[in-house]
């Protein structure tokens, strides 16, 4: 099965999610700067979910550029990490309103952690089915970004009970990590 | 005429309807646990339609992988099964927000019965297109998958009104049944 | 300019218009039958506005199909379009919240009127754009189908004042006159 | 890197950006001319921003025509202009709802401004990747009129503070100086 509209179902959905976000920052009453300030953590939240989205965006973007075909089952671990993303605005919106409060920033972790294993998933699913020679399985490698993710999402998890700003900073690392496009695809692709 | 532009307006309206449903799960207020308490049938009537229309994605996507063009009653019949779809938000809203309920339980399965018939009649404007001895009219066969989920729907949406998880439990068996892609298709298209 | 964009961004927009009109479709509180009898008016007047937005995209697609490029005046009248139409979900709630008063009912009529006048200059740029000698030039004709649909648009904003069901009748005919897909099109492109 | 799913997204996030601005009209209770009057400036207000991101997806797509390929830096260049076209619909419904007052005329101001710089810094990334001979650098050549934007933008933020409608005066200027295509870039395309 062709990959064209599994990228645009794909695009379509993440486009929304990182849309709808926005919604959460509700128009405020009163045109003063000081009707603002109750915003501020709301869209410091939005921003961070912003650049998550925008960071799968692009891993989708370079993973599947290097794929030439789909199968049932990866339509559904695609499904599956929509689902999840799915949830962002949710928690963003909670984690943004409640001032970073400790347990909505650890359900934002968990559902930043359950997006990172559902990609984790699908990139398995995908490297599968083109072969271990193929320049996914050679671009993926041994995955230490992925592994060191998940330490830093179960980290700010725990360390949201302790200090929320921790926590945040722990999520904020996994982002600079994957700020970057996947170079190791690119730089195998390259190679080629 | 084409089916370029036919899948994209179908991806792309089924994409909003998936993102959409999430907006329901209203944030609360208060940053503690039991907030989120309430929101949990929400959840689950939630993810029952994200894999309701994850199935209609993947069903759309195989059938249409099968055809060569398109003609205007096909294009009407699709935007009804569209039609009956966008309405799959609503009640997936109202029957978690009233706890699974009988009467919200039956029209979700009501909803849910018009979409499944709105797509066999798509489904048959497409092989009477295609012709008796195209591919998609095999792959069809006798269709007692359609078949048998009707029959599932019409009972639970009876069964609301004795005991309302029983009749859930008819849906999620249709969703059980549709999980897997559409084998026949693939079987068929492979079989070439 | 190729068409592609230009296309994609339309469906796109439409795609989202007929979707978020159903969030006006307000979860009601309580899960008897009675707590929906408000929704009725909403739920008629979405059904109609789902048509209308179903035959703008279907003639859309037709009379792009018979284009080949596209110029600066060409995406402008088509903004103008979308703009119009992207008041629809406004005026449908808005008649549909007051059961079809005669204001709302005369607004719908004269968004309608705006669309259909914005869709009038859209295909004039495209038949200049393409020549007259165009098959979307001979596909128009004398275009007598737009000019009743305008003639029963501004017959329903005055007929509003008198009866507001008379005046859902006449656009409701307009919808009938269009709901087949603009067959002048199809003829002269299979004439070829 | 191809850049289809780079514009497919950005055309979904523009597509999405300018549809749910609508959402801001809300409804009004009661079916009366005069529930409308508190809407003008809100709908004022949208059209100028609907106008304002007709402009952003035109010269978008026209930058990106003249493009043939897009590298990593490139795409998070378009996420942030995607991300401050996506505070559009906020700072559109806060300047409305408040009539046009002061300091939601400056913050619509300060977004445009960030919307511009991002489209220049996109800008400048791309005639960069494509050479300093490429048709795009000699498109944009001395580039004025986005200095002259820039300068009545800040020009806007600073007179918002004497008469708001002054302000609005100059991005009303901005929207004019662009409302036609890149005229820039179609001229040396067709030198070609």
């Amino acid at each position: 099965m062709g990959k064209g509209r599994f990228e645009a179902f794909s695009d379509g959905v993440l486009a929304i999610i990182i849309t709808i976000m926005v919604l959460e920052l509700k128009v405020p009453h009163g045109a003063e700067l000081a009707v603002l300030k109750p915003l501020v953590p709301v869209f410091l939240s939005y921003v961070l979910s912003f650049i998550y989205v925008g960071i799968y965006w692009n891993n989708h973007h370079h993973m599947l550029h290097a794929v030439t075909s789909v199968t049932g089952p990866i339509l559904w671990a695609n499904l599956h990490l929509l689902f999840w993303l799915s949830l962002v605005p949710f928690v963003t919106a909670w984690m943004g309103e409640n001032h970073f409060a400790s347990i909505p920033v650890a359900l934002y972790g968990g559902v930043m952690l359950m997006c990172a294993l559902a990609f984790m998933l699908l990139a398995r699913l995908l490297t599968r089915h083109e072969g271990a020679e193929s320049k996914l399985a050679l671009a993926f490698g041994k995955d230490y970004k992925s592994k060191l993710s998940l330490a830093l999402y179960v980290a700010g998890i725990g360390l949201a009970f302790v200090n929320s700003w921790v926590a945040v900073g722990c999520y904020v690392a996994v982002a600079v990590i994957w700020f970057v496009p996947d170079r190791r695809i690119e730089r195998v692709l390259k190679a080629d």
